[in-house]
């Protein structure tokens, strides 16, 4: 194998977030030779078609890594990165795991290229791809954390039915001819659910607690202040965020603009005299985070509202993976 | 006239609260004799059954109050009441406003009746009816700030497209079939809209700044501390709202449960164990407003998190008018 040619494999490759990583490998030009797509035996078999050649998707199984891998993308859910991201691991494939299984074990980077891509070089052949709601909140975040150090965050999400992936999107629509959901606890049609992952002992959902939790791990503010509230909206594609900041320096708004637009990932999208803020059918197909309705909130000192939207399958999993790869690759890892 | 008999005008009858106010009336059992529909021009002439009679609604003109009113109800937007409003007092008629033009005048009441119903008698003829997104917040807040003091409010919303009237629901449904919209700036169908009323100076749109200092009014805290983020979402009826609230005092969470269902107008639904709580398809339809997924907010002293919901044609605009018309009748004003 050629020294710059990697071989790559995709776990969950026939769900939602594997066959959008499949399009956006396809929009990149990385130096891989070899891509190996793998799927539960429910989905093995199947014939995917990528950068025009077809491929038969393999079952995945204990000695699915046998053969060597450099990198291998998991987007199969919790179960499965936990019986299998080990194994890999243990062949000497670098895993990047879509899941929320090993997020904040100590020992596992949890990274979004733009905020911590030297994290990466602390993995232990585990890399967590973080929780598609924290991934685009942490960018503006991190680019105005570095300037005036955050000292509170109050998150409320508006987050679409794709990040439920295919019975999701299938509630949404079925809802619109009435009938019942199969994977929200009540219909999303027509509704906001404040309701996405379980419930915990605290009254928090699980949702809100990796939103809190992944916050800090990767803004490296462990006592960070933050709070959430994480609502599931009838939109099919592309999360938004109502961010209230608190900061301990003072800051000019022109100064927060420029901060985030200058940032790596960032589209600042803020006139708002030409009807200019994100949405979510701006940030759908997309890679980059969008900010907008940037404005002091005059009811504390330091606080600022903003507006955040990115596609949660893209940026929000699918492409921060692929990203985190592309940097393993530079890191010549 | 007999003494305890009403004749009430609704002013703005054929649009979605005129309407609503009408089917509200008929849930009731109000002591009015006569009732009187007035819309502009452009509806005048156009039949509506109400109380299984068939009434001719009349154009609304300057001498539209000669004959003498006890009441009015306007939901026929600022205009209209800026003009017509004065001329209905100056008749000795109280007009029970719904629109913006009103509600800041020291003068002029801004009544939620659970809330702050005494200030009805302190009107010079006009009572201002609060905005829809108020409304359902004040009434829980009041609630906890009578018995914790509140410090500081953080509302992000999330708003029907029946607060856009008729054309607001026209494009949502409009959407779906790829029509672009025409009541709002961009798509609302598969879009979350940050963006509710015009942008102001500031950065504020105004319906944020409506939420800002009508809470303020309405709680008869000048001072206090207040944020919102508003936004339209793709549901038919019903807002819902996400508060983080602030308390001098500390509290229990069940002693804060107790106090909210306790109040009048609220129905508490809590138990996520179940997962029961505040929906838009549960609240349409209800006067009342619905509170839940209530728990602390770790990230700030005496910190609250709430998700309130209201149907906000009806508690928002038609019952709220109807029940401080109750009120009215009730001090025999």
């Amino acid at each position: 194998m050629d020294n710059n040619q990697y071989k790559l494999a995709i776990v969950g490759a026939t769900g939602l977030v594997g066959r959008t990583a499949l399009k956006v490998l396809e929009e990149k030009n990385l130096p891989i030779s070899e891509y190996v797509f793998f799927a539960s035996s429910h989905s093995s078999g199947k014939e995917l078609v990528f950068q025009n050649k077809t491929y038969i998707v393999r079952e995945l199984t204990e000695s699915s890594f046998d053969e060597g891998f450099d990198f291998a993308i998991f987007s199969a859910g919790s179960d499965t990165a936990k019986k299998y991201a080990p194994i890999a691991a243990a062949h000497g494939c670098i895993v990047v795991d879509n899941s929320s299984a090993f997020r904040m074990e100590k020992n596992v980077p949890l990274v979004v290229p733009e905020v911590n891509p030297e994290e990466i070089k602390n993995n232990h052949g585990i890399i967590a791809n973080p929780n598609c709601s924290t991934i685009q909140a942490v960018v503006p975040l991190k680019a105005l954390d570095n300037k005036y150090h955050i000292t509170r965050v109050v998150y409320s999400t508006y987050q679409a039915v794709s990040g439920a992936g295919r019975l999701g999107l299938e509630d949404l629509e079925n809802g619109a001819k009435g009938i019942p959901p199969k994977k929200f606890a009540h219909p999303i049609y027509n509704n906001c659910l404040p309701h996405i992952d379980v419930f915990l002992e605290n009254g928090y959902t699980k949702e809100e607690e990796k939103m809190i939790n992944e916050t800090r791990k990767i803004l490296k503010r462990p006592g960070l202040k933050v709070t959430a509230t994480c609502v599931r909206v009838p939109v099919t594609n592309s999360h938004s965020e109502s961010i209230n900041v608190e900061f301990e320096k003072p800051f000019e708004l022109e100064e927060i603009r420029e901060t985030l637009s200058n940032y790596p990932g960032i589209v600042l999208l803020d006139n708002v005299s030409k009807n200019e803020y994100p949405l979510a059918t701006i940030a759908s197909g997309h890679d980059e985070v969008y900010v907008g309705r940037i404005r002091r909130d005059e009811s504390v000192e330091n606080g600022l509202n903003l507006w955040v939207v990115a596609d949660n399958i893209r940026k929000g999993a699918a492409s921060n993976a692929i990203q985190i790869v592309e940097k393993l690759i530079e890191y010549d890892m």
